[in-house]
């Protein structure tokens, strides 16, 4: 607390990331991390800019990335986006196009620095509740706002949206952007980029820090409406005229060019989370179902907070979300190799069974 | 323009950063690049980087960097922010510290972002108008404001405000913010790094893409009173966990831990300086003094615009600022290497002898 503060410092409450531990030899499984490492070619692309160039400012519009975004979805690089990790995207986003007399509705349980946002840029909001079972209700969302915002995969649920369920919320809510923030759709949700050209108010957010393997990177993306892209390189080149380095553009171009070793990456860690599901399901465990690269999973006598302190007591890192209350039995654990998914799974098994 | 905008869209005027063509084999004394590389030791610090390790998340308060930062100038990590770039660095520091009912100060020459801040946050502000001889007087901001920044030495004049007057600007300015953006320091001005300890409202920022030669990497820092810095966390925390990747926080540390490869660029560049400068002269253009990795030249009889203009036909890019008018006149010349010197010197001659 200081008397320099401007006046909107002293109310920010700010978002918590979940635990980078700096011992070595944990099993960590809390912050979504891909278990395999980035596409070869991502870093091969890296390694031949760390040189002599670097004295020399990246391209601000970082239109090779852009290129590679667009080709990869069939859009065009006027659709395209490009920032310093999806926070950054969801920041100038929520600045851009989601600040109007109307509240921002977004749900009760989902990604915790959307409140956040909100708090920094003076947003009013509103949450809407999932259903009993978790879900997504579109009816709900029927009614006067200022921009809607949810993940699909929600977080930390890991439950999906059908497409058609998106589709008829747009159909009903032409006057506000809708953001879907497809952090996690690579693991088996269906992605809302294929609706782009029929809305002009759909924004839809990927991350690489998840599908690509690259968090360490820091690099994300929207797609949508060259209106909505405008409104967002408007306060990009009001912020940071050059958010991404020179490694970072040509590590993410290469990484998503790379098509083959994103898909099968995907599809190792998709087989890995069916595994995970039936055996925590065999150890008593209720898990929600997972379109997402964890899984939500809570045990009807065992208190999740608990859960997490026991497993981290062995070195097993999951996370646990303290509130709302709801969400409290649950712990949230990332879709490991197969090797780190049996090694929680041994130490559950004991921790329940002593 | 857009009905989905938010209302501040509608208003910014982005910052324009200077060109970067892609056309090879031009001499680009435009943007204030080193013309030297970056350390060796940076460089094998980021190839270290490029691995497997991609694939987790970055330290998100990038504790290495910041204890670099701390034991080069000999305080401690609680007195240091480090961002994405200075530019990020000072987008935090206009939201966090510089929004408050007086007005901010800052010249009416001197870094043309400073305004487009203003207009992203709704920051009131005044400009405060250099002498007649392009000279910062501290006399002059002897008056209730919200905060005063101002870069040192200035751009683009390339001029330098003794430390003691930053400190009698410090000694009667006591309720606002004071922020020194010394982007251009150490090319031959006082940081004002020294005062720190000693007065609580003072913030001074510094990049890395001048004097470390790691423009392509976006990395600068802040320093100043842990309850400033305290400010800046809070707001970065609000905005983006993780804004420096892996490479860029192993790269930068050690670029700042290389201090003799550092100082010895820094010398050559101001060895070419000296020598751009005489030869300036001899050619009938004035130049300002500089402190900085760049010069500030004019004409009596020739136009920046057209010099700037023709240089351009010969493969030479410098940047020329149209407003304010006063400005107009001159053309602002990075110092390259001695080579890229001879060859503007050499069109310039050609030219003003044409």
């Amino acid at each position: 607390m200081s008397r320099y503060w401007s006046a909107v410092v002293h109310g920010l409450t700010p978002y918590v990331p979940g635990e980078q531990p700096k011992l070595p030899n944990l099993v960590k499984l809390n912050t979504n991390e891909n278990p395999y490492g980035p596409s070869p070619r991502a870093l091969e692309a890296m390694r031949g800019e760390v040189g002599e160039n670097l004295r020399l400012y990246p391209d601000p519009s970082a239109d090779r990335l852009r290129q590679a975004v667009a080709d990869f979805y069939g859009v065009t690089p006027q659709q395209v986006f490009v920032g310093n990790g999806s926070d950054e995207v969801l920041a100038h986003t929520f600045q851009a196009l989601l600040k109007h007399e109307a509240p921002l509705l977004f749900p009760d349980i989902s990604y915790s620095f959307y409140p956040v946002y909100c708090g920094l840029y003076g947003i009013e909001y509103q949450t809407v509740a999932l259903s009993d079972k978790f879900e997504i209700r579109v009816d709900d969302y029927f009614r006067p706002n200022g921009g809607i915002i949810f993940p699909n995969p929600n977080a930390p649920t890991g439950m999906a949206l059908p497409l058609a369920d998106i589709e008829r919320l747009l159909e009903s809510n032409k006057d506000s952007v809708v953001v879907v923030d497809e952090a996690y759709v690579d693991f088996g949700a269906e992605s809302a980029v294929a609706l782009v050209d029929r809305y002009p108010q759909l924004l839809v957010i990927h991350t690489l820090s998840k599908s690509r393997s690259l968090a360490g990177l820091r690099v994300g993306y929207a797609i949508g409406h060259p209106d909505l892209i405008e409104a967002l390189i408007r306060v990009k080149d009001s912020f940071n005229s050059y958010p991404l380095d020179r490694c970072a553009i040509a590590g993410a171009a290469a990484a998503i060019e790379d098509r083959a070793y994103f898909e099968s990456t995907c599809a190792r860690v998709i087989a890995t989370r069916a595994r995970l599901v039936n055996e925590l399901e065999a150890l008593g465990l209720e898990v929600l179902s997972s379109a997402a690269n964890f899984v939500f999973a809570r045990h009807a006598r065992r208190d999740g907070a608990e859960l997490t302190a026991r497993l981290r007591e062995r070195s097993i890192i999951v996370r646990h979300f303290k509130s709302p209350s709801r969400i409290a039995p649950f712990m949230r654990i990332t879709v490991g190799t197969d090797g780190q998914c049996d090694a929680l799974l041994h130490a559950l098994g004991e921790i329940l069974r002593g």
